[in-house]
């Protein structure tokens, strides 16, 4: 209940301190799961060497428990806040990477993000996934291949956008499937599909994360992107985006740290009039294409 | 999206996580506060070092935000499993060791617990904190001083425990006070009062908490003991408990790592009949004593 010791930590202090830890990590050496024991004991040691770097007041120590529970009281089946809170520590993006490990020229994975959803309409090469979805009509089009260079037919591709507005189908109330679709590349690897322009969008911000966000002088704001899922049989499934070249926002930081530099594509923009890959008449408006070839790694277990 | 590789780490990969783990420490650099920014910076490292040593599966964290989730939802107002689960991994008591360093020959600190209210009744020295709340009735005698052995007239001590089923009163839905009081030393700074023989109790485990515990083959049960929060003028605030000597809980440990060698006290039992030091008359009841001389460390800018 008392102010932080202004004082060095004597090596006695250490030695309780020390003690306290030895007798935490002890306490689940009966844990029968091996994997879950080292979790316990490895999770103990770091919360306890924060808690010692930075010397918690119990003022904070109170803050972290506070924010905890708005966090879950917050949380729902609409709204996650503490994957939110996981994205915005960069700890999301962590766990990508240390399970998809670069692979030759496969192509880099990215964050999965909250807003993917299993009911996705199947379209065929060259549909739209628009149904609906407000923006800019944007064809983009690639092959999916593996590490080698062969085409991958029959890959499946999932892919899934907000609106113009900054909006997922799932965040309207209104239970429509837009913005997203499932299709499968041809006998040549082939891919091709129109979408919408990614534009920016805030991460939801009016709970803990976004305060927390507005006291470090952080921007809640997403690079534009579109997602990707891919999968091929013998091949290890790919979660990423595509991201708009010259997005200020990249440059300004991603709030959840999702974009590589081999993701940013040029979206090159179309005017009004200008042929339309396969023929699509869509006169007035101005649209644009972009290219994204798609490498896979195998399985780990054929690497 | 993959299993976690077998293979070792490779340099090119550690420089990717490390990478990333500079670039989330960098987004925090705009922080205003000095202390907030040193906050999230050293919990960005900590969090990234534990999924990085222990190779974190997507599976893994999934069920850790399964798990805050729950966590969140069983949270109430009268309810906090944050603070149960900052209990069970030893991180409340660090941050008592490490806000109450050792002072020389002062009582030692221990966890405040959730169950502290604001509203205890005073009782005169001598007095029944039990309010209707059942146990053995145990006489607590002792005194408080500082460092140098000087006694603190006027020391405000607040007591408080579970009745012998193990519940506080805040646990039962009547809304009685009971188990709690509020006293103040005499001018020459002791102080007496009667209380109920502590009996082992679990921490509330029908929640995410006791699910963990369970898997990891631990008990939930508390030592038991009765809890002291003692202020004096220009003196550290006092949180802490007593245990009784001999509990098999201290030696099964205790399942929030409370307990502490020099807080644990002789309870010395009492035949019905033996005569009581205050001359109070219990029939046919047995009873117990036991003596908790308390010494205050100065607060940190007299120390
Ligand atoms: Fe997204
Ligand atoms: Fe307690």
């Amino acid at each position: 209940m008392s102010t932080r010791p202004a004082t060095a930590i004597s090596p006695e202090q250490a030695a309780v301190e020390q003690q306290l830890v030895d007798t935490v990590v002890a306490s689940f050496e009966g844990t029968q799961d091996p994997r879950l024991k080292q979790l316990m004991q490895a999770l103990t040691r770091h919360l306890h060497n924060f808690a010692r770097e930075v010397r918690l007041t119990e003022g904070e120590w109170n803050a972290g428990i506070d924010f905890l529970t708005d966090a879950g009281h917050i949380t729902d089946d609409k709204r996650q806040e503490f994957i939110l809170l996981s994205d915005v520590f960069g700890l999301s993006m962590q766990t990508i990477a240390i399970n998809n490990e670069t692979h030759k020229n496969a192509t880099e994975a990215t964050v999965f993000g909250p807003f993917f959803t299993q009911n996705a309409p199947e379209i065929p090469i060259g549909g739209d996934i628009a149904g609906g979805a407000n923006g800019q009509p944007c064809w983009v089009e690639g092959t999916v291949t593996d590490t080698n260079g062969n085409p991958l037919p029959g890959a499946r591709i999932e892919v899934w956008e907000a609106d113009e507005d900054g909006f997922y189908d799932v965040q309207y109330s209104n239970h429509r499937v837009a913005g997203r679709a499932h299709l499968f590349t041809d006998q040549d690897g082939k891919y091709a599909f129109w979408a919408l322009t990614p534009t920016p969008y805030p991460i939801p911000h009016d709970g803990p994360v976004g305060k927390m966000l507005e006291a470090v002088g952080r921007s809640p704001m997403r690079a534009s992107h579109l997602h990707f899922m891919v999968t091929a049989p013998d091949h290890r499934t790919l979660v990423t985006h595509i991201f708009v070249e010259g997005d200020p926002v990249i440059e300004a930081g991603d709030s959840v740290f999702g974009v590589k530099h081999s993701l940013i594509k040029r979206f090159i923009q179309q005017a009004p009039g200008n042929s339309t890959p396969d023929g699509r008449d869509l006169g007035a408006r101005s649209w644009a294409r972009t290219r994204f070839d798609i490498v896979l790694a195998p399985t780990p277990d054929l690497m």
